[in-house]
């Protein structure tokens, strides 16, 4: 039987551009709205994204592309959200149509700073939607490899097992395997931890740190990536299973990944300014380092999150890098 | 107060070199034994080792260097062997003299294929040495990066601590830094197990499947190692330690691995003999793979382990790494 409910994703980054790869791959028809005008004319006329996994062909006749979110957001009954955190809030203020009854599905890799929420928590609290129609797509995932069809697996989260269970089959194929979890919350703070860990790598990098170092950081990265995300939601998950473990890997192994890559510039002495602007584009695990921070400030008894606190001293309080990780090595075991 | 042990290095490969330097650091004088006469007389020509970390630079009124492994032996309180296991039953052949008081040290990196014990078991049975005399050094620390005195973090592990931090503080230096475990058995199994997955690694690369995958077998690959320990030696460890996790990275992320590597040639067709003699060394995974394998089989109620059976598979039953594969990727999660 064919999947009745309509899919659509929001964002033409490439994240998002990946995701609808994949439904294509399942469904009839999938919705895409993207902010330009630009990427939308492209697609039509070109058959691929412009600017992000452009060896991806479409057959347009499959997508309802839209520069009109609510119309997207109307037409769909399972709304997956790729956009930047970043991005997230000044995006949404566009929605004004009622989505209290949709399915919201966030690939968002991050917090979103203006409220310090996850985006479940956002869409919950914002919209209404309660937990059991949120979900979360994990990785471990480049898009670039799904661009590839390298074989990828992906977790999908949600309280509601057969929702989770729907998602994932209209995300998997020959090169996409998937499992559920209904740890939501916690692979959601894992998302956005790993991108502070792969900053810290980076950094380190750039320092001119080796591989033996990167191995202790990475061990230290998922314990204390356990403590924290046990601390906001105490459950029983293995945090080597691969939403956890295996997407901090795949990011802070990666030389393409963006958080690194940012991390590695500051390492080699750039500003966070500077190294933002070269970039031209937004580090997730900027953001998400002030609010992993910030959240366990709020805390009464804090967790011990060395290397988070180390990547903030570095790019919210200006210390000096060599020093700041000097300090942090003495605290890895 | 200087150490009033004299301590010896047996071998002359890259980890062995960098367990000598180390220690050069902290002692006025090391034993280092060496098969090979021409290496010897160029060490004492040259001041470095002609095959391995040849950029390290010895001060050779430093060194006690013998061909002769008994006159080392008997000169030397702490016997640290760095020889590759594969050689070890032939090398120990030529040890006569008592050795039953002595700390015995493993650095080598697998289990004696002739014995199928690990290390410290193969001293315990054939020597006598009790376990509390017994000691392991484990990574993460690839021995090029010691050369180049990047900073590198070693477990030493022995039941007896003082031994144990007695060891470590005469390998610590400006970049080593150590700490101590109880877990001789765990870790030696850990360091095992390691190589295994990175041929794991270096076959799925091989065979053309991508980052995504890796972070996907490391994921399953620690999960795996967890399960083997515990079934072979129960005790409450953190799987998630440098010595476990960390070492499994930096050997399984690594392109120099001589196991990934030899890995990588079976995943691109090499026949295990060819990659063999292509690469003019042993990957000690080869080993580690088959007695794994026998270990478990041993086992009444059998350990779940996929990735050392398909490596098995490929290595022992001549069995084609493409469907191997492809029947493991759907084992994995």
């Amino acid at each position: 039987m064919r999947e009745s409910k309509k899919y659509a994703v929001f964002g033409a980054g490439s994240w998002a551009t990946a995701i609808v790869k994949m439904l294509c791959e399942n469904l009839d028809e999938v919705g895409w709205y993207m902010r330009s005008v630009y990427t939308k004319e492209h697609i039509l006329k070109e058959q691929h994204n412009p600017s992000y996994l452009s060896s991806v062909e479409f057959h347009t006749e499959q997508l309802k592309l839209s520069n009109n979110m609510n119309e997207i957001a109307e037409w769909a009954d399972v709304l997956i959200f790729a956009i930047p955190s970043a991005f997230m809030h000044s995006e949404l203020e566009k929605l004004t149509s009622d989505i209290s009854k949709k399915i919201i599905v966030s690939a968002v890799k991050g917090i979103i700073p203006e409220s310090g929420l996850l985006v479940g928590e956002h869409f919950h609290d914002i919209y209404n939607i309660p937990f059991e129609n949120i979900a979360v797509i994990a990785g471990p995932c480049h898009a670039e490899e799904v661009a590839l069809e390298r074989l990828s697996y992906l977790t999908i989260s949600c309280a509601d097992a057969d929702k989770a269970k729907a998602i994932a089959k209209n995300l998997s194929s020959d090169y996409i395997k998937t499992k559920i979890s209904d740890d939501i919350i916690g692979v959601e703070y894992a998302v956005m931890l790993k991108n502070i860990y792969a900053i810290a790598a980076g950094i380190a990098h750039g320092l001119g740190y080796g591989d033996n170092f990167q191995s202790v950081l990475m061990s230290n990265s998922i314990r204390e990536m356990k403590r924290f995300i046990k601390k906001m939601h105490k459950m029983k998950r293995n945090i080597n299973n691969s939403a956890y473990l295996g997407d901090l890997l795949v990011t802070g192994y990666s030389v393409f990944s963006r958080n690194r890559m940012f991390g590695n510039m500051i390492g080699k002495g750039y500003t966070v300014k500077s190294a933002q602007m070269e970039m031209n584009m937004v580090a997730e695990g900027y953001y998400a380092t002030k609010s992993a921070f910030e959240l366990n400030k709020k805390n009464k008894k804090k967790t011990r999150l060395p290397i988070i606190n180390a990547v903030y001293e570095v790019l919210y309080e200006n210390k000096n890098p060599k020093k700041v990780f000097q300090k942090l090595t003495e605290k890895l075991d």
